[in-house]
């Protein structure tokens, strides 16, 4: 009846449930704007132009009309709060459309956590489609709280909510050819499949895409983009917390190779998302860098629409979604008015009451650490030991060799020199399994600090001057079921808890933003001049970024990808 | 394992299949031309670059490679032959693709109809994917071979080279939300819907629109061309032999808007695919007209492929389908090697040796009569009559009322005033219906014409001086399993079999041509002066084109939508 009401309502023999008149429409199909009347069906346009009445009609005065932005790529997780709170963060920004990859929640409760994540995006005001994750865990050197093999993820593919393949991040894998990670590519063959390739060029990239990977959002440089673009893949620009890539490569944008072009947020913090914005704020940068306001909007629209194959939206036209931005300046898009599905869900920066029709989404505790069998002392077998070398501000990290501070038959932490320890405690699992090490450049010259944020495995991470601290923020992320915390001996300098997988807080982002300032506050006040010491320590376990890492099952050497001992002689 | 071998080589580590060297790719992707070479492995591109081996290596010399076309929207009945046949016309003017709606042989012969063109095609040198028809018949007022509901079509949406639902030219049911055909829309909603509404507009468009069409291709007019683009449908331009519209709409074309246009033929009789050639005709005229050029491309191959979610084929990248098109002259785009599936299918003009894996198809004959109650007299009732008023070169008739030529009882037909015979004979379940009239504008001075082509629902019509010549042509057309026939009294002057659902002929295209021109001479020596008299006959018992139509049910007033009577005072 929905499809024949609004056939009924075009032709103009019934009034519409919404007009917006005046509308300068930005149309995304034909690249013009023009002012016109939108007329509005149920969650649908039904129809553009003047001459119809309706129950309702809002007057735009000649204020503009684009589409519902549409995040090609974003991790939820990564703005610590859960689908729903995470809407009250971007549909205020004209988001009205996310595609996800719940990697890091898949990492720590496997197909529960999506469910979870699909669960809570229900009845919300924002459309959360998910790309099923393809590479959890990242590799065998870690224990995560989940593996996904292609039979464990193949029942997604009859999901609604679910597109396709998540970034395919074991690049390597995949141009060697190995089986288990094609079975996964085979099993979504006909379906999107994304990509994760840093760097990749030449016949190696040339591999990656004959396999059949369709996107990529990992470019930083022109170059490296544009041989991308020539190979068929969809170009995602980026715009995350801790990789900006939009003014780079926004030279590489024209009118004749945009309609491969999307924006993607990927990592975007709680601080961040709250003081910027989202997509919005990419296009706002891409129009002040001087790209076409039409064309900086359909990378945020039409182009991502066609690319995930959602064709019912990504344009103002009969038939698709009204899903829609209203704003007063095409030079400065700020969006005043959201609408989503024909209903205004946002008005000046401001979710509008959005009644959930579902109890808050619950997820069983995820902190399961066999404390009887923990130990973060290391006795001494050598000389000098391994250290992980923090590089600022960014994800790879130096493979030092150091001599190691040795007390008695133990060796210790050395915060005059910066050499800290480090700890990787397996925390889904409570196998025992504890990683341990040294790591220089995060600064503290007391205390500790520990999270449940480890990529991609979130296990429990702690660094400290001594164990006692470290015990103690340990301790406390576990007693709050997962979370960060900073410790000084026996004492909780700050914390924050992430009961959701030890990874997402109930709390409002806003709240969650300041808990954030105040452990780096505190993390600062201990010695660290990291801009955000939390943020180095999430990547210093991930076994797949060079050079040197610590994981549950002890250091790995990325280049020679095999765990090595602490100590050298 | 055809996955692995394409990483493999990709790799390089595996020497390609085929390797097209110094090839000038025209890359639609990013609107590029540059010197590259093409990997192929099996079916597919593997990669693009240089430094590989292969075991068969052509050097192109810094010629052009663009995709392979695709013909957005193709009756192949129009062609006179079976998809087979209509390949070897099609594949060497670089056509690698087809979307066809089998809409002629579905109205003679039902989903058995569709099932042969399927089967036909199978196993030959170009890829036919169909859309199921969806205005089977076009109206009560004839008797068609079929009827298609919703429920007989439904079961196509699993055939793996059924795409959608064909151009739904019913569009005033749309428009009035009629639910025979509303149900259709609703069995194929999330798969490609194509559209035919010529000069819709306003809020009937936007009708037609919501209702979720998504294309049209009978845009005439600029304005028109342009309302259908701003309401989100994708613009087919259409080069019919008898609706030439590209050189009026090209004027339209801009670098933003090309995305949503593609080409398509519709309608191309035999002397034109050969004279002309096809959709690579059109990417000439485009090009010659002041289109870019990769603009023109773009829109014979990644458009379409984009439209009907092809996404293995319409560009030269990884993992793509290796059809391929090379060419000498950017200026002047004439297809030189065709290459479908990595396969060397046509050179020169000229398909290569393609074995056919199948026997011939076969069909069931469809020309079914009731001779024994079959009379061409007309009783008159009455001085007046209503006459078919040809308009040379159009579609649309003129309803005019003349003096009857009445002999006895008996108004006959008067060649002086150029008042000529009509009957329709229904040929599909021998009910013995008869639909008999006048038409002036033919022009035959003696004699009779007869064929078994009339829209849509195909029964024998034939047009005539005199009852005798008209018996004649029609037994002779009837005698061959339907054709086409001219007569004089008791002598056939020319004669084309088409056995194949009365449609389509068994032999070459070129002898299906030279009989079409013998037909078309035949009837110029009986005094017509028409450019194709059969083609004109072919529109006049289509009851859905103003203003006056004859059916086997009898006259139409196509205004009023009704049957009318013969005779008026």
């Amino acid at each position: 009846m929905e499809l024949l009401n609004g056939i009924t309502i075009a032709r103009g023999e019934k009034p519409a449930d919404h007009i917006l008149r005046n509308a300068q429409i930005v149309n995304v199909l034909t690249a013009e704007i023009y002012t016109t009347d939108i007329i509005i069906s149920g969650s649908r346009i039904a129809a553009l132009g003047e001459g119809y009445e309706g129950h309702v009609v809002t007057d735009l005065k000649e204020r503009y009309v684009c589409p519902g932005f549409i995040d090609a790529h974003v991790h939820i997780e990564s703005a610590m709060v859960p689908p729903r709170e995470f809407a009250r963060a971007v549909v205020p920004h004209g988001v009205t459309t996310v595609i996800t990859d719940p990697h890091e929640i898949a990492n720590v409760l496997g197909l529960e956590g999506i469910r979870f994540m699909l669960q809570d995006a229900k009845h919300g005001p924002l459309s959360m489609y998910v790309n099923a994750s393809s590479c959890v865990p990242a590799t065998d050197m870690e224990t995560a709280g989940a593996q996904l093999e292609f039979y464990d993820i193949a029942p997604l593919l009859h999901e609604p909510w679910v597109i396709g393949l998540a970034e395919v991040m074991n690049y390597p894998a995949v141009v060697m050819g190995d089986e288990r990670v094609l079975e996964k590519i085979r099993t979504f063959r006909g379906r999107v499949i994304d990509g994760h390739c840093p760097g990749l060029t030449g016949k190696q990239l040339n591999a990656y895409a004959a396999a059949g990977v369709m996107s990529d959002h990992e470019s930083t440089q022109l170059e490296e983009a544009r041989e991308k673009l020539r190979l068929g893949m969809t170009l995602f620009i980026r715009e995350a917390s801790n990789a900006r890539n939009l003014r780079p490569l926004l030279p590489l944008v024209t009118t004749s190779n945009e309609r491969r072009i999307c924006l993607c947020t990927d990592d975007r913090q709680p601080a961040d998302l709250l003081a910027e914005g989202t997509i919005d704020h990419m296009v706002r940068v891409a129009i002040a860098e001087g790209i076409e306001p039409v064309t900086a909007i359909r990378m945020a629209t039409l182009n991502p629409a066609e690319y995930f194959r959602l064709h019912d939206r990504g344009a103002i036209a009969p038939g698709r979604r009204a899903d829609l931005v209203v704003f007063s300046d095409l030079a400065d898009l700020r969006p005043e008015e959201v609408y989503r599905g024909g209903k205004l869900v946002a008005r000046m920066e401001t979710l509008l009451e959005y009644p959930s029709l579902e109890q808050p989404t619950k997820t069983r505790s995820t902190v399961n650490i066999n404390w009887g069998t923990l130990d973060f002392s290391i006795p001494a077998s050598g000389p000098r030991v391994r250290v992980i070398g923090v590089v600022p501000d960014q994800l790879v990290t130096n493979h030092l060799v150091e001599y190691a501070n040795i007390q008695g038959s133990h060796a210790i932490a050395d915060p005059h020199r910066d050499l800290l320890k480090i700890a990787v405690i397996e925390r889904h699992l409570a196998t025992g399994n504890v990683g341990l090490g040294f790591v220089k450049g995060i600064g503290l010259k007391r205390g500790a600090i520990a999270s449940t944020i480890a990529h991609d495995h979130h296990n429990l991470v702690v660094i400290g001057a001594n164990d006692l601290s470290m015990m103690t923020a340990a301790r406390r992320v576990s007693d709050s079921l997962g979370g960060q915390a900073v410790a000084e001996n026996d004492q909780i300098l700050a914390h924050l808890s992430l009961p959701i997988a030890g990874l997402m807080s109930h709390r409002p982002i806003e709240q969650v933003r300041d808990d954030m300032q105040a452990l780096i506050s505190a993390a600062h006040d201990l010695g660290s001049r990291l801009h955000d010491p939390f943020m180095a320590m999430s990547f210093l376990a991930l076994e797949v970024i060079p050079s040197l890492k610590l994981t549950d099952i002890g250091l790995v050497d990325v280049e020679r990808f095999e765990v090595v001992p602490l100590f050298v002689n």
